[in-house]
């Protein structure tokens, strides 16, 4: 019976919503997914969200289900918390904040902090995509998860000795939309990770780094005296700035990296390390966080009892 | 009759509209200021905008008019055209484009442009500050002009030998309004030069350039662990990003730049480039875009002879 549902893992973001019910096994039964991310979820609330996706699954009452994400936020559901680094990643579940007097029984997974007074650090969801990817390449000692605001996470053996969060895909988002360069890159397209304009991008913005907000202005330039156009502006725009986070996370082109990504995000940085001369292992970050939900799971109802069936 | 007015001067920008009534000496008669940038305008268009100001001034109608700013560009009143590096900026007036039609003589000052392939670059309007700054500080080797977007200029002599743009003013306001850091930067409070945490960013900023997108999340986390106020990380993002200007212009500390620069300004910048141990030369930015102006209208006259006196 491994394929009976035994547990709901959920990772709630600031924009996103994901859901599966899985077997004790982590096969996935069904999932949902929709844009009730906490910004959405203000008004509702953040049971009655969550209710709602179960009743539509027709998920049984007695599972349990485990949350990572902004949901534990102090602007989420309830606050859960950070574990300092240095943090052994496997010991998230132990710290899973209960949500109280919910109607069946929820908890939520703690994020990570770098308390440095100089460069303090969060992340919040990836922690449990972490835990994942690390059961999934256990030697690794950096890895990267793109995306809104990437995280590149060095360890030894279970233990994040430190994190560093690049502004990356927000930026992307701002600088595209927000400032001059709407007239030069405005649109919605997606970006070609073969495009060579992202290429380029890539490798001036990892080599020539300071200079980052000078080759932002020189892509309306580039449209004003060589009309330059939407696409290839775009995609040296995302090149730039994936190109100015690899040198910030100071890559080698001798190290390997294991990169925690999916779809569009996984072929960029794909690419983009590529270029850098970076042996990449990929992890898909989907699977990657189901698997860190479920054993954060194990891990919580190991020291607190199967609180499921008390 | 130094004193008697003979030349109107226009700084027509993006988001804002100054002009001089000035005597042939550069002597200022009167002033007028106003938020008409080319946004405002589009409606009203342009010689309405411009004869409203000088009616409520009672501008003698035989008194040309000089303008510099982006009412010269493809979106402006009349398109005037770049003239390319390496340029003599002394000569922005011979290339001034005359507006036809207009109920008075109006001539429009040309922009600079660096046509680079890989790093393409166009100013308009700092060209005629420049052309007030260099008869200000004839000796000077480089000029830091800084605003919303900022310019950096070479010069052997009067001659522009190449310029970078960097977009720290606008990178500012999209960040601090559009993105995360809205909740840690949010507000519309000035920043304080003296500032600690404005000196802190400006150091860190320049010496960690590549690292400039993990600073600025930084300072989201800075807050949400050590309670960082908003004040604070105003400064330290202003300083970052002005750090990072610095590092991508390659300041070195044996240097001596001529900071053109007005108001608020002048002190962050001012600051920022002492911390970083250049030597600093204030030019006052009006001044020199008057001065400028004045100087490209009898560079005009005297090529094209005196049109307001046929």
């Amino acid at each position: 019976m491994s394929t009976a549902p035994s547990i709901v893992a959920v990772d709630w973001g600031t924009s996103s919503f994901r859901l599966w019910v899985m077997s004790r096994d982590g096969t996935v039964l069904a999932e949902h997914r929709s844009n009730e991310g906490m910004t959405e979820v203000a008004a509702l609330g953040f049971e009655t969200v969550l209710e709602n996706h179960l009743t539509a699954l027709s998920v049984p009452g007695h599972l349990p289900v485990v949350i990572c994400g902004m949901a534990g936020s102090r602007q989420g559901w309830v606050e859960a918390g950070y574990i300092d680094t240095p943090a052994d990643v496997t010991t998230i579940g132990k710290s899973a904040t209960i949500v109280p007097h919910a109607a069946r029984s929820v908890i939520i997974l703690p994020g990570l902090a770098v308390r440095s007074e100089g460069e303090p650090d969060v992340m919040r969801g990836e922690e449990t995509q972490l835990l994942g990817a690390y059961l999934d390449m256990p030697g690794g000692a950096r890895y990267c998860m793109p995306g809104t605001h990437s995280k590149w996470v060095s360890m030894d053996g279970a233990t994040v000795t430190g994190f560093e969060t690049f502004m990356t895909g927000e930026l992307f988002a701002a600088i595209s939309a927000k400032t001059i360069l709407v007239h030069s890159t405005g649109g919605e397209g997606g970006v070609d990770a073969n495009d060579p304009a992202f290429l380029t991008g890539v490798r001036d913005g990892w080599a020539q780094a300071a200079k980052i907000t000078h080759h932002l202005f020189s892509i309306r330039a580039g449209q004003l005296l060589h009309s330059h156009g939407i696409d290839e502006n775009r995609a040296r725009l995302s090149g730039l700035l994936i190109g100015v986070e690899l040198a910030g996370a100071g890559v080698r082109g001798d190290e390997q990296i294991g990169l925690v990504a999916s779809g569009a995000m996984q072929r960029l940085y794909h690419a983009a390390l590529s270029e850098c001369g970076v042996k990449v292992r990929d992890i898909n970050a989907d699977a990657a966080v189901r698997r860190g939900l479920v054993e954060a799971w194990h891990g919580f109802s190991n020291t607190n009892g199967d609180v499921t069936h008390p």
